[in-house]
């Protein structure tokens, strides 16, 4: 982060460049042009200007006043980071701030207008912030240049301009030309004459191609037009190399490759090439390209590409699963190291941990990146859900704190993303409780069989049925989207409570985080994040002929046997937390023998009465074969295409009758396995 | 109905009001001014033009055409009631076939416009069909009176005039003027001089007034129009007896009694006597009285009437439960005359079953009317999802159909609404598997424990998951509010899979339906429906202090045990179905005794195993007392606000444990209760 050395001098400037510019207030979002969720360090002009450094946050500055909007989880950082001499913090949500709207309203003098970057307002915040000051006489204007970028020159950190590579056929499952064949049958579907692809990621995929330009992301800063017979990439040419342009233009010979600022005036050329045709893009298109665009000519939705890029290809569900287990692998490394560290009185931090974790992931085939910065946090850390430890923060992992780690990396063959909370110590009653109810979600989640297409809002509450029932619950959503070595949250669906009319439900081969939680202030945190594949499966009966879906787990690092409250626990839960992990026995991992060990002790068989201590004394009358009825479908890694679930109706009411239903795998598969 | 009785005469005069009225087509709705669900004969205008008597259709003439729009449902009923020389029928939701906006764009020749009576349209309607019609040059204007009320003079039934009730304390609760304090708090919350009420059960609630204008509701046409200090009821004069104006006047001596055509005079004098105050009215006013309201002094939103109407108060809750009761003790002595009958061979047809429950339910003390027309459907009939039956379709009750039997009654202290499925013979195990999936998921959304304001689309599914692991479903919603005597379906919530911006989700005191089902064509339907009232629970914990809720089951009529496959039923749930129907038998009710001894052997004791089948013979020993935490709170019939629900997690786990957990109210209990 670079924080701002002067912010008064800086002021200055900017204010002198606004007189220049004939605008009585400047807005300055903190967005980049493509709305990416991480942000390159050189277009951090919010946080250069107001020395405020987190993640989001919006300045406004006029010839007299600064201000900084941001919400309750950074009202903290901002208190410390601005200088009140210069700055006033809006906290946004607190009755009686106003919005950015209305003090613009109230504050800028008649007459005036108010300028931004147009490359940084989406246009659905374009015409809100316009409407609201033309109601009062006043506008909203485009800024010729970026004037922070103009008073940001020796200090600027770079922007990123590494070269893409190629990602071959064996990850991306399908090839450009095959991709752009599908996204122009759409467009003729839909009456496009053009397609604007502005998300970054959209661009990635399409192209099949991966980058650094922004932390934690594969992606690379690039624009795509597409027309029936135009094919045009904008992007850093130097970026380019000779091999990936020979490739791209074998495969789509219409292809031209632009500079990345070239898309204004490409897109102009297509917009004046015919009267009437249609050009389609995306609601988080920025207003600088848009505004090219007559109002009768727009198509605004969700391009096609997000929910190609949404349901995996067979290539990418394999990859997926690889991915996965060697996450887990590289997770139950480093839980078998850390267990030991810390009884023995090691001082192990939320930082150091993290970055053992990178460690153990980094040695991992196809290791890319990590895919967001750990939340790694010890103790009351655990309730800031979206805590990120800094040298300030930085807590010792004791023995008796709850430790909450949400994870994930970035595989040439998949993105992951884990949430485990662990506990060294003696966990209290109310601990267990509530982890025992946010994984009695989790299951019946991942246990949930649905019509084809439904919505998760329809789903969510699945998830947080047992805290609800208890007057416990989470202030987050249940789960999202996850790409191909691509973003680690992605859409176009959305699994929480909120209701979206983009959402196109549930098909199969979506990805989701399943990630229920409960956080007590002050106290610990608890989330249990699982990635789980949207899977059609064969039932009895098919309903209007519409197809219903289910969920497999895919995310095999085990669960914290202390914190679960057994009495709360079901057989055919006892059996979904105890089958989820058989298959990783069959695989040749190159676990170290520490993991292994640790593995084998976290994953020993359970019936409804907790884990059995000893499994090699279990008797054979006691573990009984598993039913195939009664088979969850995760454990399938095949990834047909139709699966048949365990009927959990059948295997609830059958629960009752059965003094020992688990373990159900018999004690010689395990030493059998470890022998593979 | 009113069969038009020579549809071209109308048709002929008809064309000629047209085309004096100067419009190129005519569009007659089949609704009144109210938006009522059930239509006065003296309003089926569409009916009385085209011969077409479903509840739903448009009809649109112009000077060569007439055509009739009708969903899917009343496909085959329009084909045989239109006149295929003079009516075209337009099959809405099938491909190819124009909308009614399309179809005028298409056939209105250009420069002409499209009447309708303005007091037949809603805002919404008016203004989607102006923009279209406007689209192409043309439009939509409204007709100085009902063209068909002009031809339709000699065989008109006549509006019923009938003297309105007033509706005693004991059974509002609330006074007039107590709920006009209330709603005039909310005009000045929300800036509003002024407030519509428009819809007729709002009205009759804020009067404490009932009427009988309409079929199967005990409402009456009037608006009220309330200001801050001024409050106008318009409505036909010889309605209200000089005690209901008297007593009104004596406590709201503010009223104004006008007739009901005044009210378009007087809210032009409200709207003229002031520039600048916003007048409040709801989404369902016609577009003859807001077309009087300038748009900027627009305030179209629910009524404040709607939310304080849907939460019952402590006067209506009790109503609402002894009206439950009684309806449940004629529904009994219903089935216990019915199930003789079919087994001896008796005819008994849908329609005779129907008219013998009125007989049962009328003898009850407070009976008023029915609260719709009984569903009254055997074997495949039952499969139509909105059947009732007709001369025509009028089917026999045999021993070997499903019969399927939804209806209620308006009773002064409350509306009942409720379904049951039955078999007087041999159940396929496919019935039984679907009964039963259609039962679980009826208790698991009862026994659901939720945060205050939840909306019902999140808690849907939960009705319906056991089908869905079947691959089935149903597709209808899952459950409606219901008026306190008034209308059975009632608002401002909704419990299904849609989400609707104007939903305030649940409140302590809401009452709704709970009804689940499943239809398979040709053969049979099942559904079993439940009235519930939302409650609050006191839990252990309390999320950001949201308040918890969940629901009380207050349908009182046993389910159909044959048609249970217990294998499928949980201990808990087995448990909910017995419980919910022992405090019925402390009630006074004057059951006759073939009700009384079918009720007891409807409802013997239950293990997961099913019924016992000779309770007096249970030994004590397995009839242990319910523990207090496992007493469903459905058995508190004491409306305190805040009540202790099972903990079905703690109950799900220890079902694992016991091996005979029910019954568990000794049979000693029944033979006691008897005797009350």
């Amino acid at each position: 982060m670079y924080l701002a050395a002067n912010s008064t001098t800086i002021l200055e400037s900017l204010r002198a460049l606004m007189t220049i510019a004939n605008i009585g207030g400047l807005i300055v979002p903190s967005g980049d042009a493509h709305y990416t969720e991480f942000i390159a360090e050189c277009h951090e002009r919010r946080a250069f200007i107001s020395g405020f450094t987190g993640s989001a946050g919006t300045a406004i500055v006029t010839q007299t006043e600064a201000l900084l909007w941001t919400d309750g989880r950074y009202y903290l950082q901002a208190e410390q980071q601005l200088d009140p001499a210069l700055w006033t913090l809006m906290k946004d949500g607190l009755a009686g701030v106003p919005s950015q709207s209305q003090w613009l309203k109230d504050n800028i003098p008649a007459g005036e207008s108010v300028g931004v970057d147009p490359t940084l307002y989406s246009k659905a915040q374009w015409d809100n912030m316009q409407r609201e000051l033309q109601s009062v006489g006043k506008s909203l204007v485009p800024t010729e240049n970026n004037l922070v970028d103009e008073v940001w020159s020796t200090d600027r950190p770079p922007c990123a301009s590494d070269p893409v590579i190629e990602l071959g056929i064996e990850f991306a499952g399908i090839r450009t030309e095959e991709k752009l064949k599908n996204v122009r049958k759409e467009m003729a579907d839909n009456g496009a004459a053009a397609l604007i692809v502005a998300e970054l990621d959209e661009v990635a995929w399409l192209l099949n191609l991966r980058g650094s330009d922004i932390p934690f992301s594969a992606t690379f800063f690039a624009y795509v037009l597409v027309t029936e017979t135009n094919f045009h990439v904008f992007i850093n040419q130097i970026q380019l190399s000779s091999n990936i342009t020979d490739t791209l233009r074998a495969n789509v010979p219409e292809i031209q490759f632009h500079e990345y600022t070239d898309i204004t005036r490409q897109l102009n050329e297509t917009v004046h090439s015919s009267a009437d045709s249609k050009i389609w893009f995306n609601q988080n298109t920025n207003y600088a390209l848009i505004n090219l665009i007559p109002a009768d000519r727009q198509i605004m939705k969700l391009t096609p590409i997000a929910l190609m890029k949404a349901i995996k290809n067979p290539t990418e569900v394999d990859g997926y699963r690889k991915a996965l287990i060697r996450d887990a692998a590289a997770l139950c490394e480093f839980f078998a190291w850390l267990e030991p560290e810390i009884s023995s009185g090691a001082v192990v931090t939320e930082i150091s941990a993290a970055q053992k974790l990178v460690s153990f992931r980094s040695q991992r085939e196809n290791f890319f990146n990590e895919s967001f910065p750990a939340i790694s946090a010890a103790g009351p850390n655990g309730a800031v859900i979206h805590y990120m430890p800094t040298p300030e923060t930085d807590r010792r992992i004791n023995p008796n704190d709850m430790y909450l780690l949400d994870s994930g990396a970035l595989y040439k063959d998949g993105t992951t993303d884990i949430t485990r909370t662990v506990h060294f110590g003696v966990p209290t009653e109310h601990q267990k409780d509530c982890y025992t109810r946010v994984l009695k979600g989790q299951i019946a989640l991942t246990r949930a069989i649905f019509p084809n297409r439904m919505v998760g809002s329809r789903l969510d509450s699945f998830a947080r049925q047992f805290l609800w029932e208890a007057g416990l619950d989470y202030a987050h959503g249940t789960g999202h989207g996850v790409g191909s070595f691509l973003n680690v949250h992605e859409g176009p669906f959305s699994l929480g409570s909120g209701h979206s009319s983009l959402d196109p439900g549930f098909r199969e081969n979506f990805f989701t985080s399943n990630e229920p939680g409960y956080y007590e202030d002050g106290e610990f945190g608890i989330r249990l994040e699982n990635l789980i594949r949207v899977k059609n499966v064969s039932l009895d009966h098919n309903f209007q002929n519409r197809g219903f879906l289910g969920f497999e787990d895919l995310t095999f690092v085990p669960y914290e046997h202390k914190l679960i409250n057994f009495s709360l626990i079901t057989t055919d839960e006892a059996s979904f937390i105890f089958l989820s992990f058989i298959h990783r026995y069959n695989k040749r991992l190159g676990w170290n023998d520490a993991a292994y060990d640790w593995l084998f002790k976290a994953t020993v068989p359970l019936n409804q009465n907790g884990p059995i201590q000893d499994p090699t004394s279990t008797t054979p009358s006691d573990l009984t074969s598993t039913s195939p009825s009664e088979t969850p479908s995760s454990s399938n890694t095949e990834g047909s295409s139709s699966e048949t679930p365990s009927s959990s109706t059948t295997s609830k009411a059958n629960e009752q009758r059965t003094n020992l239903m688990l373990p159900m795998i018999p004690v010689v598969i395990f030493k059998a396995l470890k022998l593979v």
